[in-house]
This record gives structure tokens, sequence and C-alpha cells, in this order.
């Protein structure tokens, strides 16, 4: 047969895994990344595939040949990049055993098991963040796993466009009268979400930020509504960000919130990066007025030690989804949900089939418990209370904005973004450190996002080290 | 540090993979799915995470007595529901050494390999299957992995609607004009995609069946858009089937795609479970037209032995996703992406992160060669060719449709759909075999879709035993 044996599996995945094994321990002494040629992987392909069929043990020297010298290594701890994305050893015990298994879950009866595991383990962290039970699927909401927090800001548009016409949208689409409401710091995805939802660049409003901060400012958000309103606009939704991309901005959820709700639009909360922080009593604060929100969403595959693709992402009404996205041709039907027993996580998500994506995360949980992820999200955010103590404390370089929690964003002190651009550029080459630019207000920033997987006091000092050691500060003082 | 460290790593993992060998071994001995109650998993789960961390070999014991029986065994040589979901042992070997590496690879420069591996392996698989050089990265198209069909139908439509509206659509969105063409065949998805687009059911026209098919007429359908086009709605689309859901029917795709061109629209082919048995020659007159089609679509993770998810998606145009798609903050900003000279993968789809999915893909065509994979197809075609014979034979068992490559539609001969309903509910019923129900003119019909990692002859007399000796049968005749 066209597959290995079990047998020949098993051996070979001794193999497979002694290689993961012996990758990961040696990681710290490679570069985080190299200098790769554009084009030079693809030209180690041949243009055809082979014929027959070749040794699968001779598959890891050709990995070792073409993939690891033109990585990016996420899981180094040097890693400082955009957010982490931390592919725990934990969580890819639980890969084993979801592959393994290897059930497509897109109804509850094509596999009961990896729909009530979601349901389960989402149910549990619901808890644990601080959601409330509105949010549990014992509570008349729920949680998924999305592939990405793009997807879940998509489905959450969806089901605010469903609700905000009356039920009419299914069937007569977007008016262009729709409107959703963002700011300048807000993730990309959410611009990306209305052009998919077919609203285009007009229907996203960005509101100003409260002056001397880079949050939404309430008050400008429900002068915009009332003006929209008044003008015959639909306002659908607004995204509160806990934690931007670019800074770590935390907007005013509970008076967005309000504001929001005055008008029937639908809030969503984008917490992917910061969400799982509120596992921790003294982040909780991130959570502050959930309870009148309509969906969040934090990815456990960022910060919380689950390999992607893991974006937790949970409504209150466990109806709004399915609501807008339900469809049920003849080869779906299905005496299980027709009896309204069960959930069909097909109903949450755009694509039908689905992984058994719960099991890494319940692997997470099991292996780690909740003080391991606290203990895990509190070192990093000590990291960067550290870094943001030097940076002020140093003649050359500056804070270009509050540190939060694992994110630190410096620049060299100089009235052009020449210095700070060379010093990323320095860190970046040692092959030591990673780091990845932002803007705020027009300059040029270099962001510093603890997180990786074994990312700790070393680390940073040798980041410090590279950093003040840099041709690029003195050249600016 | 709060993740196992790569010896703890190693040793566990051993036992996780011998875990997976032992559950394969075994599979066959247990029935395709139990009777689960709702509920029942979920009930097996503490309301909160536990807060210290547990023994990971005590998960296996868990998984053992909660998952296993509540699972649907898509990997169970039984399986013929749906369509088959092949999570092979040769490409869980992929999954694992990509899980090692964990880059998140959407952009070139966050994992050069990533990328690049992706599109050596979509060209090397669009030359394997005949459809030209045009859709490789080297002929001005390229290939991805999206996560499902469904995605990959609802980009196709993004980037027809772009174009159609001549770059328009980014700032405007939909207009409310725009119609999508299918056929009452077509999978749910297209709907979905329309829906999810902004079109509403209102976007989708159902164009009729060529006379005595279940193919998409294309004279109905150069009128149908005749006739829309001179009433100012815009044809954005037309979506091809080659082997659709219910019945493996073939709709003509050259003619389509020569009616759809006169009018601008997009053609996409769905070829979702059917197109990777163009790697065959002899079934390679599924491909046939495909050089005037703008996208392609088929899924390694049915029937091409690659674990869920691995939906390969060709374009003619390596502009067209990123020109409906792109968006750059300056958090993503990136000189390769600037040069011009690489692949931003981001661009090709909804979600921003990407996992490694062409490391398994890549497993299952080293491990199996083009021939492997060739035996692998026609081993179930042959099953299905034998099935229909024996149907045919059998004077209580009717064909309701022509087979299709490993499909096979079947009912009891009887004038009502009782005793096909019956004779569905026993077979599933023994735990031996996992049909799934479709409908064709109203009539309930059975299918039979061969295609499981180990199906073979035994599975096929096994089942036949098993059909013919029902009851509901021997009633209806």
């Amino acid at each position: 047969m066209p597959d290995l044996d079990p047998e020949e599996f098993r051996r070979l995945a001794h193999r497979y895994v002694d290689w993961v094994a012996d990758h990961r321990a040696g990681l710290a002494s490679r570069p985080v990344r190299d200098d790769v040629v554009p084009g030079s992987v693809r030209a180690a392909f041949a243009a055809e595939a082979a014929e027959e069929p070749q040794e699968l043990e001779a598959l890891l020297d050709r990995v070792d040949d073409v993939v690891v010298p033109a990585d990016t290594r996420w899981q180094h701890p040097g890693f400082h990049a955009f957010f982490p994305a931390n592919a725990s050893l934990t969580s890819l015990l639980g890969e084993i055993v979801a592959g393994g298994l290897g059930p497509q879950g897109m109804l509850w009866s094509t596999s009961p098991a990896c729909t009530e595991v979601e349901q389960a383990v989402t149910d549990q962290l619901a808890r644990a963040l601080g959601l409330g039970e509105a949010f549990t699927h014992t509570g008349g909401g729920g949680g998924s796993i999305q592939d990405s927090a793009s997807s879940a800001a998509l489905v959450a548009l969806l089901a605010a466009l469903h609700r905000a016409s009356g039920g009419t949208w299914r069937d007569t689409g977007v008016s262009g009268t729709e409107r959703v409401y963002v700011t300048a710091e807000t993730h990309s995805s959410l611009a990306k979400a209305v052009r998919v939802a077919g609203l285009g660049e007009r229907g996203l409003r960005v509101v100003p930020f409260a002056p001397g901060t880079r949050t939404m400012d309430p008050l400008a958000l429900a002068a915009m509504l009332e003006v929209d309103a008044s003008q015959g606009l639909v306002p659908v939704m607004v995204c509160a960000t806990v934690g931007t991309t670019g800074t770590g901005a935390v907007d005013p959820v509970r008076e967005i919130a309000v504001a929001a709700a005055s008008h029937g639009a639908w809030t969503h909360v984008d917490a992917a990066w910061a969400g799982v922080a509120a596992l921790c009593p003294e982040f909780r604060h991130l959570v502050d007025g959930v309870e009148l929100v309509d969906s969040f969403c934090t990815d456990a595959h960022k910060w919380l030690l689950t390999a992607f693709d893991a974006s937790l992402f949970w409504v209150r009404d466990a109806t709004a989804l399915p609501a807008a996205l339900s469809l049920t041709p003849a080869y779906l039907r299905d005496s299980a949900s027709d009896s309204g027993a069960v959930v069909d996580y097909r109903d949450w998500q755009v694509p039908l089939g689905r992984r058994f994506r719960a099991m890494k995360l319940w692997a997470v949980l099991h292996g780690q418990g909740l003080e391991g992820l606290r203990a895990h999200l509190r070192g990093h955010v000590a990291l960067a209370a550290e870094l943001a103590g030097r940076v002020r404390a140093h003649p050359g370089l500056e804070l270009a904005a509050e540190p939060s929690l694992s994110l630190v964003c410096l620049r060299v002190r100089a009235d052009d973004d020449g210095p700070t651009r060379q010093l990323l550029a320095e860190v970046n080459a040692t092959g030591r450190a990673f780091l990845s630019p932002t803007e705020i207000d027009g300059r040029f920033v270099i962001r510093v996002a603890f997180g990786a997987l074994t990312t700790s006091g070393q680390h940073l000092d040798e980041l410090w080290t590279i950093l003040t050691r840099s041709p690029a500060i003195g050249a600016a003082r």
C-alpha cells in the first residue's frame, strides 16, 4: 500500500523526533536568521517531482541542506521580532496525537471528540481569562479555534453584518452603507476583513486617538457613530484592540462597547497578542469591560505555547455565527445537527474542513497548567520591564512608547530616523537577535517583542550589549 | 522554563509516536464510528483548567479514555463517507519536521524556506497534473497551499471581483450587480464564498444542467451571461466543477471557460476531490481546457495522502491575488517584499499567518513518488468499478448515477426512499463501514467514496456482504 505501515512509521518517526530534539537543542548556537538569496531554495528542487519513492530517512538530509539554512528561526531565543509564534514542544506532542487520529471535524458527527474537546478547552480558557460564563458553551455563547485572528475578525464582521441587516444580508449582501470603526493602530487584518466582506476601503472609519494616547477616543467614536447614523450609514462593528501590534496600546473596551451598543453595532475585541496575559491576575484589567462586548479573540499560537494555528475566538451569542454562515447541502445533512444538541464548527468559520487543533491546546494546558502559562508570560514581561529601564537610563536611546507587557518600542535619540534604521540593521546583521520595525507618528521605531519559548535574562543581556555597542548610537550622540 | 526541554521531548515524543503507531495498527479492529451521546466528551473535562502541570504521559491515557471512543475514524479502512481525508503516516513525518522548525511563513523573509518549498512543490505538482507552465511560479502564475477548497474559492472570487471592477473593488467594495455562476451540483462552499464576499444569495446564478446530465450546460451559461450583461449585471466568476461532491460529475471546463472569457469573467475550477487523479495519464482528461481558466484547486488533503490542511490552489496570473488582497502596515514592511523578487504568501490568502504546510506535501512526494500516488488513486478507482459492476448485476440495487473515479452512488430499487434510508442506517450501524447520503433529483442516495489509506478489496467485499444481506433490500424486492 502507498503509505508507511505502522511499524515503518514507528521507526522513522523516532528518527524524525530525534531530529526535532536535536534541532531545538542546537538552535541557540545558530543565527536567528541567515541571509538568503531569493530563489536559492527553489533552485534546490528539480522541476519535476520524482517518479519513484525515495528513502524518508534521506529527506532529513535534504531538510538539513535546503531548509534549515534558509529558515527564519521563530523558536530561537534571540527572536524578538513581530510577535512570538510559540511552537512549544509540549504542543507538538498534541499535534502528533491529532495527526495520528486524523479526524476532519467539520460537523460534530464527523468527530464528536474533535468538537467537544474544543468546546471544553475554550470553556476552560474563557474562565481562566475572566471572560465570564456568558462566553462559554454552557452559558449561551462559546469559543472556537480559528486559524488566525484575521479569520476571527472576518467571521465577527460577517455575524455583525447579518445582525445589523436584520437577517437580510445572507440574501441581498452588503448595501454599501455599512461602516466599521477602528483606529490607526488597529491591525491591518481588520481592514482586510472589511475588504473581503465587500465593503471596500470606504467601509472603514478611522477613529482618532484620545489626546496624548494611541488608543481610540470613545468620545470621538460616539460622535462619528452619531453623524454616520444620521446620514443613513449603518454602524456595523467597532473593533477595540487590546495590545496593538505597533505599540501594545490598549483601547478603552468598556467605553467603546457602550458607544457601539447605543447604535446596535457589534463590538469585537482583537486581543490577538495581549489577551492571553489576562491569565495573570495582575493583567486581568486587559479584559475589563468584556462583559459588554460581542466577541473576543486572543491567539494561543502567539504567546501561549501553542503551535500555529490556534486563534481563540469567543462569541457571546452561540447562534450568531451559524445564523450568518450556515449552508446545508444534502451531502452534509445530519441527524445530530438537526437535533440542535450539538455544535457544528463548520458554521463558525469560512472553511468547511477543520483539523483537531484543540488537541495541542489541551496538551499545553495539561502539561504546563495555568501556573506554567503564567510563569511563561510573567518572565517575558519582566524582561521588557528590565529593558525599558535600561533604555530610560541610557543617554543614546529612548522609549518611543510606554512599554506594554513584553513589548518595548525604542529608538536612537536623534532628530532623524537614520541612526535608528542603522541600529536595527546592525542588530539584525549580528544574527544573535532579530527585531522588526514599526512607525509611530511617522517616525521609524524598533520593536522588541519578547516571548520566544526559551528567551531569558541572558538573551536580554546579549541584546543589550549588541544595542549599546552600536556605532549608530555613538554617531547620534 | 515552561516548556519541555529537548531531552524530555525526545523521550515523550517517542511514546506519542508509539501511541500513533499502535492506534493505526489497531484501527481496523475498531468500529468506524461509535454512537456518542452529545455532551459526553465535554462532561469528561473539569470546568476549570488545572493550576498545576500534569504528567504528559498521562495525557495519552486521557486520550484513550475520552477521545478515542468518541472519534469518527476517517483513517479507518471502512470509512467511505463524504470524501476521504488521507492523514497518511508519511505526511505526519513532514508535520513533525514542520512543527520542530516552527516558522510563521506570512512573508518570504519570515521564512524563505517555508515560502520557497511551497513554490517548488506546487510547481512540481502543476507539471505532474498537466496544468501547464502557465500555472507555475516560473511561468507567471503560481500555486499556493490554502487551508481548504472553500478558502481557495473565496480568494479566487476576491481576485475576480477586483479584476472585474477595474481595480475599484478595494476602495468601494461590491456594487450588488456582480454575479457568480454555478450549478445545483456545485459545492456549497461557492455559495458561502459569494455570501462572505457580500454579494448575498442574489449574487449566485444557478446554471441549468445540460440535458440528461448533472453538468453545467455551456449554452445555457452563455445565454445567462448574455442576458445578465445586457441588464447591467456584471458576470464576475464562473465555477466549473471537476468531480462534484454529490455524484462526481465533471463540468465541461473548456466550453465554460470560453463562455466566461467572452464576458471577462474569471473561470475557477473546483476539482477539490477529483483533480489529483490527473496525475494518472488515463485521467488527464480531468484537466482538459485548464489552459483557458484563471484558477484551479484540488485538495492534497482529501485523496492525495496529505494530512489536512493542504488545499492546492493555482492561479494563472501571479499578480491577481496580491492585487486584490495586499495591505502593508508599517510593521510588515520588508525590503525583500519591496524588491519584488519574492512571493509573500500572506497576500494569497485571507489569514496573515501561515504554517509550513508544504513540508508534509514534500514528505509525501518524496516518500511515495508519483508512482506511489498513482497506485493509491488507481486502487480506489478499481474498487469503485468493481462495486459498480456488482450493483449493476444485483436485482435489488441500482446505480443512482454513473460511477465517477472512486465514487459510486447507489440506492435500493424501490419507488420510495424508505428502503435506501434503511439500508444506509443498517450499514452504518454495523460499525464496519461508514457511508453518507446525498440527493439526486430529489431522491435519497447512498454515496460510497473509496479513498481511505488502507481500504482494499477485502473492505469492498465486507461492504458488499453488509449491503446485500440487508433486510432493506429484501423488503424492497
